[in-house]
This record gives structure tokens, sequence and C-alpha cells, in this order.
């Protein structure tokens, strides 16, 4: 069996083989068939993860707060993972990245796993390529993923709120729950995190997140719960802990955890058709063929449509319309 | 022949028929087949058209500059027409909405056809509307084409950039220039104007514009001109019309244009793969097929990966590698 085959990478990393891990990362953010392969293997086995997404602007704290929640998990025994996920960097894996550093205070245990995601050449994006690595931690036994988003953007938020519990940080001070609810923060928290609670404005900004979460639709039975925490001296980590722990045992006993999942899987099966579609337009649209069709469109002599007619034809896709299309509104 | 055969309306929108040209502009609204068929036909007659987009901040004055824009034209004997595109909105065609009420000036001037555009069921969004609505107007013969996005999100910009001549719209004030730069509007200017520009703050808006001109890449050989109007009360408005009229010249004679729409019609067919594409898929995962392989994913008896193989199959695309799949780096 070769070193760096599927199968035996798996198998290793599920005996505790960090570098196996961490070679299973790789493959998956590189995106493509062998990242295929792996999530192929890695499925069946997992099932038991749960994942913690936690976002916030640059500089709210969400490293010193996944740190605070890495030492609560290992003090109950358990040996967590995080994925910190950003998408404007060109570097991961292995490298300390800016707030990486505040989770040195875990850099030296084994019973950790601290990982970086960049998009690289993943096709499907972060989007894409972050549930894939959760399921590879989840068949490798990890049972606790916390996602950390680097930054603030769309993407960013997308990642988050496909978590199973969103924390939601931000500090004190006018307008930040303000500019939470701007960004759509406010939507997606399942817990929020005033975070720096020993600066000035925590009370009007807690009456601001509490007023916005009167205001908004409670539909799965759950309000959000709003900590207060120091995250740099370790204060309100217990009760972050305790927001977290009761979301998730809201979750299961409800029964929404499941239907939750179930409602994402239909998503990422979506999302991968959509990469590998992608990945085969783009193939065509920059092949020699092109070109030519290119030089008749630009005489007129072809139009868009008819070039997408062949087009899908040389990528091996079918151009008559299926009932799909033929479903859609007539015009 | 059928009164509404795309063949038959496109000869009388040729003839000048309004209300001919206002049914093909709802036919690609609504996209799908139909409306590939309406562009089939559109495209080999058009070529003339030019296309000016109006973007910037809600409340900046878009609607009144286009307003002047559209005297100007009128003046020299054209006969242009305007595609107010608003995301946001799920009313099109006829109806008046908030600023369209400042283009009343042309509303009843038959030289002018004035159109609002939502997204309605086009499934690859306005994004891709909007180009087939202007290959439309320019199979009817409509030289000058304003594109006045109503609202200031991604998909706005997209379009706004999109046009031959782009027009960012900001006010004076602190912070204006700075916001626009932001939000990448900086970036996409071919020409800058400030508008309500009798109100405080116009040269210190007019120096942050430049200073961060002087910085930007001028990478086609044209500095975007600044230039203050009060649209309200007709001022400046020559101004802008001389600064658009004289990038076109710039494109023109520098080839530049030619180069812009080569492209942009690639950008196009791609945004067409992937529409059509992406509606098979949306159908794929919709049918009683698909619920199946979900239960079985749940179960995990099988892998989203495997799923994505039947899926891709049943949508009539070959699910095996082709050589742009194989072209992926390798993991």
């Amino acid at each position: 069996m070769r070193r760096r085959d599927p199968e035996s990478l798996l198998a290793a990393a599920r005996r505790g083989d960090r570098g196996a891990l961490a070679r299973l990362l790789s493959i998956v953010e590189r995106g493509g068939p062998p990242a295929r392969e792996v999530g192929r293997l890695a499925y069946p086995l997992g099932g038991t993860a749960y994942t913690v997404g936690i976002t916030g602007a640059p500089g709210a704290g969400k490293s010193t707060l996944t740190n605070g929640l890495i030492a609560v998990l290992r003090s109950r025994g358990e040996e967590p993972a995080v994925l910190a996920v950003d998408p404007s960097s060109p570097f991961s894996g292995g490298a300390i990245l800016g707030d990486r550093v505040r989770m040195q205070d875990h850099a030296l245990d084994e019973g950790v796993f601290i990982r970086s995601m960049a998009s690289r050449g993943h096709l499907g994006g972060l989007a894409l390529a972050t549930p894939e690595a959760v399921r590879v931690l989840d068949a490798a036994g990890r049972r606790w993923v916390l996602i950390e988003t680097v930054g603030v953007g769309q993407v960013e938020v997308e990642i988050a709120e496909e978590a199973d519990t969103t924390v939601v940080v931000v500090n004190p001070g006018w307008g930040d729950a303000v500019q939470a609810n701007k960004a759509g923060l406010l939507e997606i928290g399942d817990v929020f995190v005033i975070n720096k609670a020993d600066r000035d404005g925590v009370d009007q900004t807690r009456r601001d997140l509490e007023q916005m979460l009167d205001l908004s639709d409670l539909g799965e039975g759950w309000r959000p719960p709003v900590v207060a925490t120091v995250a740099a001296r370790q204060e309100g980590i217990d009760e972050l802990w305790e927001a977290v722990d009761s979301h998730r045992r809201h979750l299961e006993q409800s029964g929404i955890l499941a239907e939750r999942r179930a409602r994402r899987l239909v998503e990422e099966v979506r999302e991968i058709l959509l990469a590998r579609v992608r990945r085969r337009i783009d193939a065509v649209c920059e092949g020699p063929a092109f070109e030519r069709l290119h030089q008749r469109l630009l005489a007129r002599e072809t139009d868009p449509y008819s070039v997408s007619d062949e087009l899908l034809a040389a990528a091996g896709i079918d151009p008559e319309p299926t009932a799909g299309e033929a479903a859609a509104p007539a015009g």
C-alpha cells in the first residue's frame, strides 16, 4: 500500500496519527478527485462530531475565546479539533497565522488538533472545503470541532452558520450590536458573546442585542443567550460553555439537530455537484474549440446560446432540455 | 404567425413597436428556453448599442442624473433606452418604482424607452438578464442604453461595471469618497460624479477622490475625470456628458472597447452555461430519486460523492472526469 494512499492515511488518522490527519486535510483543501475519494471513505465512518462556529469582526477576540473553549473541553477529557478558516489567506496547514499565536497555549498539547484552512485550489472554495475537513476530523474520531472564521465577509458568515452551534462575538461600544445586525450576524447567532466586557458600554450593547433579539424570529424555540466575557482573563468562559452546551441539548432534544443536518446535507450535495460542473465548464471555456467559437461570436456569425449548446456537449453535458428545464416558467 | 412568437415580436420591435419590445424584455426577464430563443434571434441583429452604467449609494441622485443624460441624448436626436435594475425589488416592467418618478420628465416621450428590471424567475439572476436585455434593445435599434442600478450591493456593482462606460456617483461630505473606495466603486468608475455639489465638502471629496485615483492602476491609459453636478438643477450635466463621450472616444480609438467586449462575451457564455447547468442540478436535487438517496445518505449507507455521481448521470451530465478535471492539481 502506498504511503499516501487515502485509505491507509485514514486508518492511521483513526489510530491517532496527527501527521496522517494533516495530510488528509491537505488533500481535501486542494480539492478535485483525490478530495472526493477521501470524502467517500471518511463519510461512512463519521457521525459523532459536533461543530461550533465562532465568528465576529476582526479583533473581537475570537481566537482567545476559542482558546478558552479548548481549555474547557480539555478539562472534560475531550480532544477537540480547531479549524481556523481564512479565505483571504493563501497560507494553511501548520502555518501560525496572526491570531493563531494566541492558541499556542495548546500548541504542544497532543490532545488538541489545530489547523488553518485556506482556499488554495479548491474550486468550491472554503464553503465546500470546510464541511469536507469536518467530515475527515469526524471520521478520525474528534467529537468536537471548533470552526473559527478569521475576518467577517460573506464566506466567513456562511461557514460559521453551517456549524451546529454558531457563536457570534461582538465588543462593547456604541453601535457594535447594530453593526452585527447589519452584517446579518444577528440572524445566524445561537449564542452571543460580548467580549472585552471590562470596557465601557457593555450594558448598552447588551440592551441593543436583547432589543434586536426581541424583534427577530425565534422559530426554533431558542432564545440566543447573551454572555459577557473577558476572554484574555478567562472570565465568563464557563458561562459561554454552558450556553453552547445547552444549545446543543436543545437541538438534540427537539430533533432540530437531525433536521438541520439533513437539510445541510442536501445543500452540500448540491454544492458538490455545482463545483464538479463548474470545473468542466471552466475547462471547455479555455480550450481551443472555444477560441474558434469566440471568433465566430465576435463576427456575429453565431450567438451565445448556440455556442452554449456546443460547449455543453463538449463538456459531456446533454444540451437538450431536461424535465427540470421544461418545468421552468414558460415565456 | 402567433402574436407572441419571438421572431415577430422582434420584427415589430425593430419597426418601433414599444409594446413588442416590452414583451420581449419580459420574456428575457423570466429566463429559461424562451429567453434563450429571444437571445439567439437578437444577437446577430445587434452590435451598435453603447451602454452607460450609473451606480452609487441610494439617494446619491442616480435617477436625476440619468434623467439629465436622457435630456442631452434627446437634444442630439438620439432615442435612448434606460434599464433601471433593482435586484431587491420583485416589481418590474411598467411599474414606477420610487426613484423612477423622477424620470417622468420623459415618461410621455415616445423617443425614450424606460424599463425597470427585477430578477423574477431568471435563474442566472439580473447579472445574466441585464446583458440579455441590452442585446434585445440593441437589436431593436437603440444606440444608447443607460443602465441605472438601484441600491449598491455586489450584484449592482457587477452590473454597472459591465457597461462600456461606468459612472460612479458620490455626494459631498466627509468620507463619501472613502466609502466608495471601500465598496470597490473606485476600481470600476470610468467617470466620477460628485452630485449635490451645492452642499459643503465638494472640494474635500474631490481631493479624496483624486488622491485615491493617484494611487490606483490606470492600466488602460484613462484617468477617470471627476465632475461636479447639481442634477436637480441640471448643473454640470453637459460636463458629465462630455466626460462620458470622451471616455467612449478613448475606448474606441485605443481598441480597448473591442477587447473589453470580447472578454465580456466570454464571461457571458460562461454564465449562460452555469445558469443552464444550475437549473438542471436544482431539478435533480428536488426529484423523487434524490429523496431516496438522501435517506441512504442520512443512514450513512452511501456518501455525498457517490450520490453526486448518480445525480450527475440523472441530470444528463457524464460523471466521468473530463480532461478538465484530470488537469486539476493532483492530491
